[in-house]
């Protein structure tokens, strides 16, 4: 049996990680712990079922489509059912969960009796969503709502983008700097780190303060990611 | 304009009406307004919406979805997510949507400008959904899942006729029936009513009392819808 968290096995340290993704104290590890169980890992629970994220991930993809839809709801009283519908459908396609759980970097959390390089593709935005079912079954609707709302939609939900408006942050970051006359400079650097593949560290300075960091496989990606985060940093300035 | 209850634009009509179908006192109007308005209704609102059904409809379908899926996963801790979403499909399809809001007579309540033969067959379900919505919206998540389980739950899900395992409630209920040395009997009567079709109400006695009715366009449908709701009133009773 893997345990990516090297010290999964002392509960303390798993606690601890869970605690600052979720932003609130969980309460009923158990559903956090199914959350984070590989369908590699053969375990059973007392009905038959195996002890790992599929169920929850059923619940949590239930459970997120209709806090995005009540979001876009109230949100845009202008649009039809046909973009609501357009929108909900990118906020939690494969592309957009997988980009949360990577960030999180949640398979780090997960115990798995295969190596993380057999996990596949969609292993990040699995997780997110049995997260969210798992907080749904430990603390109700409202704390799933909030949660949701903190770590996706605030981060990573941008009407605009979504809409096509922006297609890269990169350019669009620059376009703001020169109207406003702040200096904007990417620093990359090659990252080895412990993986066997090379990756790329980037970070962002606009008028010479960090505001962003970001890695990725390529600098391309590094240096469009980080202005991406740098984007919803400043948002409101942005957007004013 | 067509009202189709008579009397909506007297606005307590609507809201008695509303109330013995929701269970409760609803408090902004407007949206079950909204939920009880056709598309063919042109009237617009404030932000160049349509106001009709069709927005509430879309987050109506989303909440439901997630209320059921919740269901599903308390209700069958033994279900792999597989069955989950099996059960969950056959719940919420257009079918038992359709039924529901039929049985309800939801299109009493509606507002249109064009004849009720005009509405299609799944303006039943449509209606109900966009119910879902409009209490969501309201009342919020709580009285929104209590609406759901007493209502559509507990009146139309069966986990084992949904399984396949009951495929007529008629001949269940007299095997049952003889099982349980009661007698059985359905009363059947045509009714020709206000509409242009003819329909058939049944009641349905066992042991001489009268435990379910029911109308439909044939005997046969009338006498298994009458079945149908028998069972549901002694579910307890018959798998005891």
């Amino acid at each position: 049996m893997i345990h990516l968290l090297n010290s999964r096995s002392k509960n303390g340290n798993f606690f601890i990680s869970l605690k600052s993704i979720l932003g609130f104290a969980p309460k009923q590890m158990m559903f956090y712990r199914r959350a984070f169980t590989h369908p590699s890992f053969q375990k059973k629970d007392s009905f038959g079922q195996p002890l790992n994220y599929e169920r929850l991930e059923f619940l949590g993809d239930a459970v997120l489509g209709s806090i995005v839809a009540a979001y876009l709801f109230e949100q845009l009283p202008e649009a039809d059912e046909g973009y609501l519908t357009k929108m909900r459908a990118k906020i939690v396609s494969r592309h957009t969960l997988n980009e949360v759980g990577k960030d999180f970097d949640l398979v780090r959390l997960m115990t798995a009796d295969v190596h993380q390089s057999q996990f596949g593709e969609n292993i990040h935005g699995d997780l997110f969503e049995a997260l969210v079912g798992a907080i749904f079954r430990d603390r109700g609707y409202k704390y799933c709502k909030r949660f949701i709302y903190k770590k996706l939609i605030t981060e990573y939900v941008d009407i605009e983008r979504l809409d096509g408006k922006i297609l890269s942050y990169k350019s669009h970051l620059i376009e703001w700097c020169q109207k406003e006359k702040k200096n904007i400079r990417f620093e990359d650097e090659e990252d080895t780190g412990r993986e066997e593949m090379t990756y790329f560290a980037t970070r962002l300075f606009i008028a010479d303060k960090l505001v962003a960091k970001a890695r990725s496989t390529s600098k391309k990606k590094a240096e469009e990611k980080a202005a991406q985060r740098a984007y919803y940093k400043l948002k409101n300035l942005i957007n004013r």
